[in-house]
């Protein structure tokens, strides 16, 4: 069995962004040699996310609209006005650690003739919703 | 090390439907030779799930019209209309791209004795939340 | 290739409780012997759910806030009254298999040099929906 490590970095200018990593897991299983297996992408941070769907930016400005409405921001420490108790914690980030969990935190991909496993239009995205900070996206691949 | 692959192909009538596929898996396992390890199931599409779940009629209505309210369907492009911008494609499927993202694309599933390593009531689901064209899941299992 | 599995039991005393449950996983990792590889850790029954976010009780108590925001608690089995079909079998835990799936049956997490391979609030929770049964999470690692 082979093993394989290596970590994405990524530091958004803006608080929220999608990005489309699928080339650079693609460099890695390359780089892994690994023909035969399975590939773990999965964000280090507890408040960005690791997802599979379409690369379409209509689409990924629905996705801000829609978790916008479903885990809305506030700096608030105040449940009663809208706000999250982490935020007491001094951080105004509670918002996307809620996003976070819609999103997902990981995919696991299905490495076959040393190739990502995809349907049609499967595209491995980065999903950051507390950026303007240094984060880490994890690559770990096993088979053979 | 081995590795088995197959894919279940699904074209449904209607445009939304839970299948409950976990006899297409357990065949597929019996057909790897596999005993131990670890097993993918995970749509190729991505307007469509792989769960685990209940085997239960009224729990599948319960979701059909929960996953309607965060997620509701429209043909409009127009988001002040309750419209998605995704649908600028010429499609009228976005509110499939959010409902997959609550029920996610994928389960990994451990195999022991050559069994799927369940709880007493775990069964996995295909989710099609824009049916009526032919559509794919991927089975994946490596271990030996 | 190794293989270790084991099972985690729980019965918490309220209906809605997050345990961390790192401790207990790294506990496997060093029983497993395996230092490369994969960590799936997984609930088995379907009104549970593992997860990975943040060891903060603010943060905890504004995820049951948002989940009972969700998908609302209900004994009734009438969708017009708020409740869910699923509670015609008897029990009252539809809400419960709603939580689930937001919250996720599962995780993935990559082995390296005998280590979870985490970045520095990673945390992993066990989500109970209801409570006051005897429950299980299942580990199983593979690797080498």
């Amino acid at each position: 069995m082979k093993t394989y490590r290596e970590e994405l970095w990524f530091e958004t200018r803006s608080r929220r962004e999608f990005i489309n990593i699928t080339p650079r897991v693609e460099r890695a299983l390359a780089a892994s040699g690994i023909r035969e297996g399975l590939c773990l992408v999965n964000a280090m941070h507890i408040t960005a996310s690791v997802f599979i769907n379409d690369d379409e930016p209509g689409l990924h400005a629905d996705y801000e609209r829609w978790l916008e409405k479903l885990a809305p921001f506030s700096e608030s420490s105040d449940p009663a006005r809208g706000g999250y108790l982490h935020n007491r914690t001094g951080e105004d980030n509670a918002d996307a650690h809620h996003k976070r969990q819609i999103m997902g935190r990981e995919v696991v991909v299905a490495i076959t003739a040393g190739r990502l496993d995809f349907g049609p239009w499967e595209q491995i995205f980065y999903g950051e919703f507390d950026g303007g900070r240094r984060k880490r996206v994890l690559i770990k691949i096993i088979g053979e």
